[in-house]
């Protein structure tokens, strides 16, 4: 397949700060971008910030955006603009900066590793982020929890009896595999993306879910998930970040606490 | 970030065919990894197809598999296979595929097409397969559709009524947009494997909810989807692998027809 238009323009107008469009007054799915690009110590602007921020939001989704010459329109934020490259979809967007933050291997015809941090990123949010916010819309994302509450205990009951753990297994696992190397992250010795996402994915189901993640953590059997947990979150960047006001405060987003929905 | 161990290996051992590993009896999302390979005539092998192919599948899902030296392991299929390749997450696999068969523009530092054919893919995949797939599943993919067929109506109709039309809408803003080129595809004027993905959905929820389709096919505000849906039908190649036994038939999977969770 040829170059796309864009191969020439953009060149010369990636020496610009990365652009974050995302709602303000909660961390949601931007915050696995605000992750890597603070872990790298990045130059952002962040819309979530910004006076009229929202403004932001709105005109790229709004249904009558056409998008430009070079880029699709977005259905929904986070959406990263950088230089003349504007694109949407949380693992998309991780997958553009991972290599590019140090945070991934480089795409590269003689490495595969990218594929593999992908994977698990996918797998990640999946399980403890899409699925998360769905105990409390299972029905509609367009009706409010209180229209849906019924449906999101018996989702709830069954995540947190049935979901959780088998996706916390599974990152254990990942763990106890040959390719994560040695020390506490899912692939190749070093820290990556993956290990952040899977980060904030254990910090909003802890936010959600604190009696069930307690009972879960305390059984033993995920001591290297909640040690990755521990290891991203003493990392000094992002401890500094956590302890700022970038870091936005869980609200109504993907990870909602309401006890009803949390085991006893 | 240093090369992964992988480097030096995988250079020789590429050139090999494709393995497709996914469960029998249904088209499923190993489908959109098989629409890829059958449009680019890739040599393949497929376990919905192989004698006790099966065994293989429930290999990689089993809950003692820690992966290999390179690869972790898969939570779910589809998983490709591909020398020492192996990874897993359909729009993974269709980002690894799609450069390889030129049904994406390659990853290259000086183009940034892949990303938006990947944006492009995950958002069909989150709404027209993922959501249509918990129109039937909406409280539990544990439980069976009987047990969840009160909670189903509720969302199908919902789905039907906001859902589809936000998504179908959503791409024909996309076909409408300047990024989308001239001719019937999504991105940059060429067939890309995110036209592949949108055929697929589309002809899964033709499927699931023949009454609905028709009608938003009939108001005339999906033209440029439809017509694209029409295009991929009629490309050689796609036109006689749904011709053949190798395209499974729709079953148990993610498009299921239930009667009553379509519109009258």
């Amino acid at each position: 397949m040829a170059d796309t238009p864009s191969a020439k323009r953009q060149r010369s107008s990636k020496d610009v700060p990365y652009e974050l469009i995302y709602w303000p007054g909660l961390p949601g799915r931007g915050e696995h971008v605000r992750l890597l690009l603070e872990e790298a110590g990045a130059e952002y602007t962040d819309t979530a910030r910004a006076e009229d921020g929202i403004k932001t939001v709105l005109a790229q989704i709004d249904g009558e955006n056409l998008g430009d010459d070079l880029n699709p329109p977005p259905l929904a934020p986070p959406v990263l603009r950088h230089g003349d490259l504007l694109i949407s979809q949380t693992p998309n967007i991780l997958l553009y900066l991972g290599p590019r933050l140090g945070l991934a291997p480089k795409i590269a015809e003689d490495d595969d590793g990218i594929y593999r941090v992908n994977a698990l990123a996918l797998t990640a949010l999946d399980g403890l982020s899409n699925e998360a916010h769905d105990t409390h819309h299972p029905i509609a994302t367009g009706l409010y929890y209180e229209d849906q509450k019924e449906e999101s205990k018996r989702y709830a009951k069954e995540y947190i009896a049935n979901r959780l753990p088998k996706f916390l297994g599974y990152f254990e696992r990942v763990l106890k595999g040959k390719a994560s190397g040695d020390g506490p992250w899912l692939y190749g010795g070093s820290l990556t993306y993956a290990d952040l996402v899977l980060f904030q994915c254990i910090d909003g189901v802890k936010f959600a879910f604190p009696n069930a993640l307690k009972r879960l953590e305390g059984s033993g059997d995920y001591k290297g998930v909640f040690g990755l947990y521990d290891a991203v979150k003493e990392r000094p960047k992002i401890k500094a970040y956590l302890a700022s006001d970038r870091r936005q405060k869980y609200g109504d987003g993907i990870y909602r606490h309401y006890p009803e929905l949390d085991e006893e």
